[in-house]
């Protein structure tokens, strides 16, 4: 089956989604039967270009590295903004990768809602709309029989949502927890050796892992969006992020780390979600824990995630939690996804 | 969607997977849009009832509970063998947990065949035949339009299949390394607390984690299949149970521990699979592994697996890797994977 592709925004993650199409054109086509065309992209500061026939993507790619935009490839039609690209291309599936906004999910919110409205599927790494708007979106799609995923919110390219949602199909997930966010694990993996919470923050900033601003991570902020998210797809929660209790790793300083090392323990910024009667709660909050939990020896920037079901008890899924690359193959398997629900 | 189901075989496995689809029809039937009937239940020694229009499955259970046959069943024809059932049956969905015979594959193989060229789909948690013929298997049910799935036969009810045929389709496996089998981790980990080869075999066999005659796990044997479904299944790869290298637990005393242990370290048995050239090579071997390891911190029965892939490096994932309820999970899992795709 061959499927006609979307881009809206291209940056780091649709990019490394592109990539990965690029490269693996062949093997998908062998391995699943999968074929596309990338028919427009668009972005608010690279441009926009739309053929429906679709676009070289190796030139488009060379020409984003070597000038930082999309407008100068030779052919398609110019200039239509995001909305436009989604409502009135011949796109079937939408991957949405604008910038998160946590306050208000937009503008990813309407993207999403419009390409599901136009029955358009939606594939998107974006914590905003998932964490602010899921029930009304997986609604939407639902209504206008298409699919919405969105693998990468959580854990990037490690899966997560589609373990829950198909390898563990007929399984009730009584819990989830973990560590979600690869920034804090960093800086608090920095700490365990005896650097300081600022000496540590500078590091990662300087890797590219925390932001100038950094606090969507240090304060919690990132990891709530993600608990939300599990909690209300995997757990069919209606949990509001303004309902998570939340405290993030700034409170935490050198001595704080001495003192769990002297219990053999570690600090670590621990996510979770439960169920308690009929409710699904959910809170994000700095943990001491032993070396008997495998939380404890999941350093650096590496993420993981304990699942708790009636009938197998307890599953770890430890693997990489950011990167374009990674999050660029989240947004692959669940195009797979969909094909392989299409194809049947 | 509505299937009619065989059980081929009804043990520990059989008899897992039963329960949990009669306790969960009705959330099964919510969420997924899944019912069912088991219209034949055939097994060598429990006997066997056949209606086309259903068996009471409650009933069943409890009739095996208290007589240990299911030949009392009051309605339905009786005497049909394993093929007859097969074959004769209206069955949509072949349940193979007949015994594991890793030398043979037989009578599994021939029950497996059968369905498939009745173009009936096949669930199973037997190591032989997936081991021994899994090209001639899936060649089959793909000419025949079937589904064949072996989830169970690695790790259990633990995502390892589905895991990488699903949520890591897009990615290549490069290598696979893992504690596949619980008995002989069970009884390094016991030994690792001071207490003889000897002893923790007996504690073992008490609790039901080792046969009477354990070869076939701490020879390695059933690690070995279950390489060579990991290498074949997720890696391409055409490895047969004889290309393996295999050292077992049973050369390791408390020495060997002793010493591991003055080295920080500690004795596993490591299954790996790894591409070398356009070839896949298996391996199963003691291994003497240090803390950095997560497969260091794997006590008891406790499986797992960690997978190398081309775009996300490594991913690990743990879990329970036997028992009858959790390998009747991973038969349901696979039923539910079959029904997703036929549902589309």
């Amino acid at each position: 089956m061959k499927y006609n592709l979307a881009f809206i925004g291209f940056g780091t993650v649709g990019q490394g989604l592109a990539n990965l199409l690029w490269e693996k054109r062949g093997f998908l086509r062998e391995r699943y039967g999968f074929e596309y065309e990338v028919v427009v992209i668009s972005d608010p500061l690279k441009g926009s270009v739309y053929n429906p026939e679709g676009l070289d993507l190796g030139k488009l790619l060379s020409l984003v590295k070597e000038t930082g935009k999309v407008a100068g490839y030779p052919e398609g039609k110019k200039g239509w903004d995001s909305l436009k690209s989604i409502r009135e291309s011949n796109a079937d599936i939408v991957i949405e990768v604008t910038y998160t906004d946590i306050q208000t999910g937009e503008p990813a919110i309407s993207h999403i809602r419009a390409a599901l409205k136009g029955k358009k599927h939606v594939v998107t790494t974006n914590k905003g709309p998932i964490a602010l708007a899921y029930r009304e979106l997986s609604e939407l799609a639902r209504e206008n029989g298409v699919l919405l995923r969105f693998e990468g919110t959580v854990l990037s390219g490690t899966p997560s949502l589609n373990l829950g949602l198909e390898a563990l199909a007929g399984a009730e997930i009584r819990e989830v927890r973990g560590i979600l966010n690869g920034t804090t694990n960093y800086i608090l993996t920095e700490m365990s050796k005896g650097i300081s919470y600022e000496a540590a923050l500078k590091e990662a900033q300087r890797l590219g892992y925390a932001e100038a601003k950094p606090d969507a991570d240090v304060e919690g902020w990132d990891a709530v969006a993600k608990i939300v998210i599990l909690a209300n797809a995997l757990m069919g929660g209606d949990v509001k992020v303004a309902d998570v209790e939340r405290k993030g790793i700034t409170g935490l300083d050198i001595s704080d780390i001495e003192e769990a090392r002297e219990e053999g323990k570690r600090w670590k910024l621990i996510a979770r979600a439960w169920g308690e009667g009929d409710k699904v709660k959910a809170k994000v909050w700095p943990e001491k824990i032993g070396p008997e939990d495998f939380l404890a020896n999941v350093g650096g920037v590496t993420n993981a995630l304990i699942v708790d079901t009636d009938v197998l008890g307890e599953l770890t899924m430890i693997g990489p939690g950011a990167g374009g690359r990674e999050a660029g193959f989240a947004l692959l398997s669940d195009i797979l996804s969909i094909h392989r629900l299409l194809a049947g």
